[in-house]
């Protein structure tokens, strides 16, 4: 693997690479090109094979890549060959969906725990999972080493949940609640707010 | 307003920068700018006054934003200044966490219908909304001119529930499905998948 710079537009780009690849293996797909895998992203062909030919030579000329083989090569790069436990923080409808979701599987992650600070859901079960008391979050994430975190609490409880979890030794919080979190630079962050979204569809609506 | 095409990647900054201008709003700021709006957003001051710059004059040089203005401004470029109505389609754990999101309110949107195809689902209520039957669901969205919708649906079911959305007059589409949907190239369409933005950050992870 190559080790210079990649720009981060283009490491965002990756997982949806992935993902597409991973329905073409489900297709029984054993070879694609950047052509087919552009038609499918809305991306152009050139832009992927530019993409790719940062991380070395994937395809042939004429041939095309093979499926599994780039598979295999883009979970290497995302760092997703085992998966990463996830602590869920926040057991409400989000936090139910997030613990019942299926598609966590062969895509590098599960769900680990599932906490919440509400008396009336501690100790219930959600799936798999006891809901259990984010006063002991610290202490059981850090036991549990694990490093990412999916925050569905609310905007006005983020940001210290967000320090507990840091201080547990997270290091990746993908955060569903409205606000802003502040943190230091070492910490990964990403935001799920699905009226962004919205409203990038809204500029184009007549 | 201009009417010269914008970069569809600015246009994907906009609603960042509405979301932060209403929490300084909620925080009674009265003026900021764009030094202030690129820390909160780890978007550089250069890039925001470029990007604003596009649709005209915003800022007095040395007195920054008014806050209020700038929202304004921005709910009318991004086409936000009424709610649109949303049908939002799979009345699982998805489904009942968006129809009891209280954050669309003042952000453009409100839900309107809840529809899902499980007989056993069929007639409940979430919050205040009555789900309904998918098998009405053309009908239904068409006479109450819905144009957005958010689909919760399994991946199995999206394609063909997509294609009754714009049967029925839906132009933009939010889907939380794990597939890429085949719709005209007038529909808009943004997919929410936390696996890509998780393997976005598992990327830097160590």
């Amino acid at each position: 693997m190559e080790t210079k710079k990649i720009p981060d537009i283009v490491v965002a780009r990756l997982p949806r690479y992935l993902q597409v690849l991973q329905h073409m293996k489900q297709e029984k797909l054993v070879t694609t090109n950047s052509k087919v895998l552009g038609d499918r992203l809305g991306i152009s062909a050139a832009q992927i094979r530019k993409d790719l030919s940062q991380f070395g030579e994937f395809g042939k000329q004429g041939t095309g890549y093979s499926v599994d083989f780039l598979i295999n090569t883009l979970r290497v790069i995302l760092n997703v060959t085992d998966a990463w436990k996830i602590v869920v923080v926040g057991a409400g409808d989000l936090g139910h969906a997030l613990a019942h979701y299926q598609g966590f599987t062969n895509r590098g992650f599960q769900v680990s725990m599932v906490f919440d600070n509400d008396p009336r859901l501690i100790g219930k079960q959600i799936g798999a999972f006891t809901v259990q008391d984010t006063a002991d979050l610290i202490d059981k994430v850090r036991a549990a080493e694990i490093h990412v975190a999916m925050l569905t609490v609310p905007a006005s409880a983020a940001q210290k949940v967000a320090e507990e979890l840091v201080k547990a030794g997270v290091t990746a919080i993908l955060s569903y609640a409205p606000i802003v979190l502040n943190l230091p630079h070492n910490i990964q962050v990403q935001y799920i707010d699905p009226i962004l979204q919205l409203q990038h569809m809204t500029y184009y609506l007549e």
